[in-house]
C-alpha cells in the first residue's frame, strides 16, 4: 500500500497537476477594476459612498436577511453582533474550541469570557447534544437567564461557527439556545453562500457575522458584515459602527461609545463586483469537492469531508479528514504536500490550547481534540477547476 | 458694520467663489488608479502585499520615524499604541476634552478611563502649564508612577492631539510627562505633514498614531498607522495588529490577544499614490490659509488661526476663531455659511459633555469650553487653490 503522505500528494496532483498551488486565492475576473475605478473617480472612497449602500442591499438580498451592515472586518462584525445581543463585561459566551481565534477575541473585546464547547464530527461545528449535556451540569437558572454555577458568571449567548463553510446543526443549537435562554449569534465568517435547509447561514441567530478577508469566498480586501432580520438592531449596528454620532447638520455629538468600524467605499466597490460572481465561485468549489472526493476514494486512511445532511455548503475550504488511526501521520502529510508545492494546513490550534485562553471555562472537548489532530485543509481556490 | 454672519460668507466667497463647496474632499490626481489596478491584478488585495510594505517604508521615511505600522484606521492605531505604552484596564489616561471622540474611545477600549485636561488657545492642544497645575493637585506618587488621589487609579499616559493639524506645545508636554512619569503617546491623526521645531509630529511620543480616513490630508479610504522609533515596539505593534499569530509554516498559534487591524493592500495602494502628492497638498493648504487670512483681515470679531510659533502646520482644517464677545453668533455664522453652500462646522462637542464620558475625571476646562463656543472650520480641501 502506498504510504499515506505519498498517496495524498498523488491524489492532489491527479486533480491539480504540479504545484505551486496556494491554499486559497481570490479571483478578480468580473467588474472589480471598473467599480474600483469608478469609486476613485467619484472621490468617495471612504466611509460614505454608493458602493457601501449597494453592497449592503446586495448582501441582504443574497442572504435573505432583512438587513446587512457592512463593516471593516469579520471580527468587528462579530464583536458588534455580540454587543447587540446583550453580551456585557463579566458575561460568558459559549463558543467552539475548534475555530479561528477571532471568535474568542470578539467575546474578549467586550470584557466577556469565552466558554468553550465541543464540536460534532458530522458538521465540524458546535455539537448541540454535547452542549445540552454540559449545560445540564454547568448551568443554573437565575431571574433573567442562566449562569455558570462554577464561576457565577451569566451565560449570555452561544456563537456557533460554520467551520470551513459547512453549516452547523442549527435546529439542534436553536433548541438548546431556547431551552437555556441563550441568545444565538452566528459566526458565519466562513459560510457566505452556505445554506441550512435552504436558508442562508447567519440568518438563524438574532444576528450573524460575515467576513470578506482575502482568503474568503469573496473578498473586499478586508471587510465583514452584520446580518439581522431585526430592523431596530440593524439601525443600532449602523449607529455603533459609525462612531455612534447623532445625525446633525454640523454638531459632533456621540450618544454612546461606538466604533470606527465602517467599511470604506473603495472596499465595498470590490465587494459588489465579487458578489456578482459568487454563484460561479460556489459552483466551482462544489465541482472541486467532487473531483477531490473521486481522487481520494482510492486513498485508505483518509476521506474528504462533504456537506452535512440537509445543508448546502459553500465548500470554502476543502478538507481531508484522516482516520483516527492515521492521526499521527498528519505532520508527515503536511510536510509532503507542502514540499510538493501543494499548500495544505491543519486546523487551527484549539482555543483552550492558546496561552491567552487556556484558563477559560470549558466543556470536555474529545471531538474537537480529535478533529484538530486529523483535519487537513487542501488547496481550495475557485479558480482550480 | 456688516453683521458677522454676512461678513464671513462674503470673505469665504471672495476666496472660494459660489458654493457648493464641501468641508474637505480628497484629490486623486496621481497614481491612484494605476496602483489600485496593479494591486487587483496581483490578486494580493488583502492583508499581505507589496503596497503595505511600501506604504509603511514611505511613511517612515517621510515622518522620520524609525518604523511605521499600517493599520485599519486611526482609532485602531491609537488603541494599539496606548496598549504598547503600558495602558491597562483600570488605568487613567490624560486626554484633551477638545478632540474627536476616537481619542477617548481608544482609551476606553483598553478598559482604561480618559481623564480630560484643558487646551491652550495658542495651539488648540493640551496646555502643559494647566496640566502641570492640575497634576500638582490631583496626582500622588506611587512606587511605579503616579495615581489620581481622588479615584486611586494609576495615571499612566498622556495623549495630546494635534488639533486640525496644529502641533501642540510638545516641549512643554514632554517636560510634564517626564516630571510625572507619564508615557507620552501622540494622537497625530490630523497632523500628517505637521512639524514641531522641524521634527514630524507623532515622533515625539513613545508611539504616535496617524489617520488616513477620507477627510484627512491623504486618504487610504480607511486607514491609520502607528509610528515609533523603538524597533521592538514596532515589531510588537505588527504582531498585535495581525492577530498575534506566531510565525509558522502552517500552525495557527496566537500567543496573546491581538487584533485584526491589518490595513488591506488595496487601501495601501491608494495610500502610496496619495503620499506621493502630500507635498503638493501641504503647499496648497498653506496657500489657502494665506488667502483666508487676507480675506478675513477686514472682518471684525473673528480671526483665522495660524500655526503656533516654532511649528509648521499641515493646515488640515482651516479654522476661524470668533472673539469671545461674538461666541453667541456661532450658530448664525454656521447657518449663513451652510445655507450659502459653503460648508462649515463647529468644533466637536467636548468629551466631558458626551453622555458616555460625562462622569470621567477632569481638570477645569475653561479654555476648551471657550474654544468650543468659538471655533468654526472652513472649507479646507487642497483642491481649492
Amino acid at each position: 500500500m502506498t504510504p499515506l503522505p505519498k498517496a495524498v500528494v498523488e491524489a492532489l496532483q491527479s486533480v491539480l497537476g504540479e504545484g505551486p498551488i496556494p491554499l486559497h486565492e481570490p479571483r478578480f475576473h468580473g467588474n472589480e477594476q471598473r467599480y474600483v475605478q469608478d469609486c476613485i473617480e467619484s472621490t468617495f472612497v471612504s466611509s460614505v459612498g454608493a458602493y457601501v449602500d449597494r453592497f449592503e442591499r446586495a448582501l441582504a438580498e443574497y442572504t435573505g436577511a432583512r438587513r446587512a451592515v457592512a463593516v471593516v472586518n469579520g471580527t468587528a462584525a462579530l464583536q458588534v453582533a455580540l454587543r447587540l445581543a446583550g453580551v456585557r463585561a463579566g458575561d460568558e459566551v459559549i463558543a467552539p474550541a475548534l475555530t479561528f481565534v477571532a471568535t474568542a477575541n470578539a467575546v474578549h473585546y467586550l470584557g466577556a469570557t469565552p466558554h468553550f464547547a465541543d464540536s460534532s464530527e458530522a458538521t465540524l461545528g458546535l455539537d448541540p447534544d454535547a452542549l445540552r449535556d454540559w449545560l445540564e451540569h454547568t448551568a443554573e437558572r437565575t431571574a433573567d437567564g442562566i449562569r455558570n454555577r462554577h464561576t457565577g458568571r451569566p451565560l449570555r449567548a452561544v456563537v456557533p461557527m460554520h467551520t470551513f463553510g459547512h453549516p452547523c446543526d442549527l435546529d439542534g443549537l436553536m433548541a438548546v439556545a431556547h431551552d437555556y435562554r441563550l441568545t444565538l449569534v452566528e459566526d458565519a465568517a466562513e459560510s457566505l453562500g452556505s445554506r441550512y435547509h435552504g436558508r442562508h447561514t447567519g440568518t438563524f441567530g438574532l444576528l450573524g457575522a460575515l467576513s470578506f478577508n482575502g482568503n474568503k469566498i469573496i473578498t473586499t480586501g478586508g471587510g465583514g458584515a452584520i446580518l439581522t432580520n431585526d430592523e431596530r438592531l440593524a439601525d443600532h449596528a449602523k449607529h455603533l459602527t459609525t462612531t455612534a454620532k447623532q445625525p446633525h447638520r454640523w454638531e459632533y455629538v456621540h450618544d454612546e461609545i461606538g466604533y470606527n468600524f465602517r467599511m470604506p467605499n473603495l472596499n465595498a466597490a470590490l465587494g459588489c463586483a465579487q458578489l456578482e460572481q459568487l454563484p460561479d465561485f460556489l459552483a466551482a468549489k462544489r465541482q472541486l469537492a467532487d473531483r477531490y472526493q473521486e481522487a481520494f476514494s482510492g486513498v485508505e486512511g483518509a476521506h474528504l469531508i462533504r456537506e452535512p445532511e440537509g445543508t448546502k455548503s459553500n465548500y470554502w475550504f476543502q478538507t481531508l479528514l484522516l482516520d483516527e488511526g492515521e492521526a499521527e501521520q498528519r505532520d508527515r502529510v503536511l510536510e509532503a504536500t507542502n514540499e510538493a508545492g501543494l499548500m495544505t494546513r491543519p486546523a487551527w490550534a484549539l482555543m483552550h490550547q492558546l496561552v491567552p485562553y487556556r484558563d477559560c471555562p470549558r466543556a470536555p472537548l474529545p471531538v474537537a481534540e480529535s478533529l484538530a489532530r486529523r483535519v487537513i485543509n487542501l488547496p481550495s481556490s475557485a479558480g482550480l477547476v
